[in-house]
């Protein structure tokens, strides 16, 4: 079994002198440069609920739950700064997996957070356990001069703005789990988006630091589901116009040759950590503007609604369409 | 199961607005009031390691995972402040069981932080779990004006501090798990000292305040491995007088009708959550009388000397004793 001392000096090696912390690892807790992060978000990963062993290497399990930390605070139009990572761990597992863990937060760090912002280890925590891993990330971070981006500012008229695409990492789920027969070496980019998926860390501190967004959100849960929480909070209504979509190419691959149904992916699928937000028309313009200076991949796709008109998704052929919308899916195996 | 909605619900009700928050649950994150907390710990329970059900309820142990993290920001010298939390449960889980997690965690906050503190909710994770019970906090803290109390600032000449009592928590253990066979309503502290232990959370902040140790450290991992902790970071040796330890009158009895080695348990048995400090002899006025005055119970218990020294233990008989030091810990199950 790897010891603390020997994860601790690998992280050390791996996150060096904390930015922005003043004590880490190392004493009864850290001390956090004062002033400096605001925000705070809080990640767990469930081997065998999260993620498979043989699904996914100890680095994509370290990517990805950086990745979701990351996404949640860009979601808040902040930047990331200090993690703390407490890890639950089997005592007959091999000890480079946790290192493997820690060498996975660093390449998303490395992959995922511009120049700007400087992700390190403040501290954490290791236990044994006598069942599956659980890896839990609290990440603190800086708002925005312009103050957080929360999930409950939008009003009716506001336009509903996707960045980046959904269903990917769901399709990539349909995959592995053999559901979707595919040939070996054919859409990596589904699988890439289960294990290592992106989160818009510049975009989500760019749209906070301009004020773009009026509501904002990262879509983990499902594109409808977490438009839904977006609804809740500021108490409107919305119709999402599903044909708006984009249909990333292994998705229509998906539909067309095996035929997956890829609108209930898109509209359902979880874990994309692409950035949902809501903008009044007149800053419309200026999302546009970001989108092409900055090479976004940003889509319309909706409108926020009086409240008493609850949610309403245009299908593709732009009439309304139902599906079981699932509900919270926290205590259920994905 | 419960579902996540009815248990935000709960800790809403339970935790009220929350002080130091500016947005706490049902967001990304939470936004923290700016400037306010610069301390952060993170502990990990799990079942089957940390605690079983059968030996402690949900309250008892929401109640030790607040105190053992109350407990790291006391040895820091400073105040606890929002805590987030981090929950895996399996499917099957009674939903009485979080539900008495997060009443034990106020019960924990009414009964051990005073007043001018206050231990709020800021926001958490909810998972699923194929496994055992994994519950993380991380709580933060106001380090006090004074600055943080670390552990590398012991010196050759501090006295060595014990502000409570060791060895309960572990004649606890060894009673619930039926290796010392005591009668039913016999040992209530110690078993109380497993299931509810205390934390110094009053203490440590006044001692950070006025300054009194050089070095801190909160006794969770046993009183030897904890001092072990003080002089790694500081750099120094240390004579530990066993002898002038207290002895708890359950310890006493353990020994005497029980035949238990309670000076083992006193120097390595783990989860004290007392404090443990050094502290220059021109200060030890300062402690007396802060002893006086709030009824603490203290005692001075070694002395701090040269690292070429290393860690001399002197038993009852005043000679050094020798023992299995045990090393770090976390990866046995306790």
């Amino acid at each position: 079994m790897t010891t603390e001392f020997e994860l601790i000096a690998r992280i050390a090696e791996l996150f060096g002198a904390p930015e922005g912390v003043a004590v880490g690892i190392g004493d009864d807790g850290a001390v956090l440069d004062p002033g400096r992060f605001d925000l705070v978000t809080m990640d767990t990963m469930v081997e065998g609920v999260h993620f498979k062993r043989d699904w996914s290497s100890p680095q994509d399990v370290g990517w990805k739950l950086l990745a979701s930390n990351l996404s949640d605070i860009a979601a808040m139009g902040g930047g990331p700064g200090a993690f703390f990572l407490s890890m639950a761990l089997p005592a007959d597992l091999d000890p480079q997996w946790p290192e493997g863990v820690l060498e996975g937060i660093k390449d998303a760090a490395r992959a995922l957070v511009p120049e700007s912002f400087e992700v390190s280890a403040g501290g954490g925590d290791l236990s044994a356990t006598h069942g599956p891993i659980v890896l839990t990330m609290t990440l603190m971070g800086e708002a925005s001069p312009a103050g957080p981006v929360l999930r409950r500012g939008a009003v009716p008229g506001d336009r509903i703005v996707l960045l980046g695409q959904t269903g990917l990492a769901a399709a990539g789920v349909s995959i592995l789990s053999g559901e979707v027969e595919v040939e070996a070496g054919q859409f990596a980019e589904a699988l890439r988006a289960h294990r290592r998926p992106g989160a818009q860390v510049r975009a989500g501190a760019l749209l906070g630091l301009y004020g773009v967004p009026s509501a904002m959100i990262d879509v983990s849960d499902g594109l409808v589901q977490d438009l839904g929480h977006i609804l809740k909070a500021s108490e409107v209504g919305a119709r999402l116009e599903a044909y708006s979509l984009p249909h990333h190419p292994e998705l229509v691959l998906l539909r067309e040759e095996h035929g997956v149904d890829i609108l209930k992916l898109m509209l359902t699928g979880g874990d994309d950590y692409e950035l949902l937000m809501t903008i009044p028309p007149a800053r419309m313009p200026k999302i546009w503007d970001m989108a092409r200076r900055h090479s976004w991949d940003v889509h319309d796709i909706g409108e926020v609604r009086s409240p008493d008109e609850g949610m309403v998704v245009l299908g593709p052929d732009g009439e309304p369409v139902t599906f079981a919308q699932g509900g919270y899916r926290h205590f259920e195996a994905r």
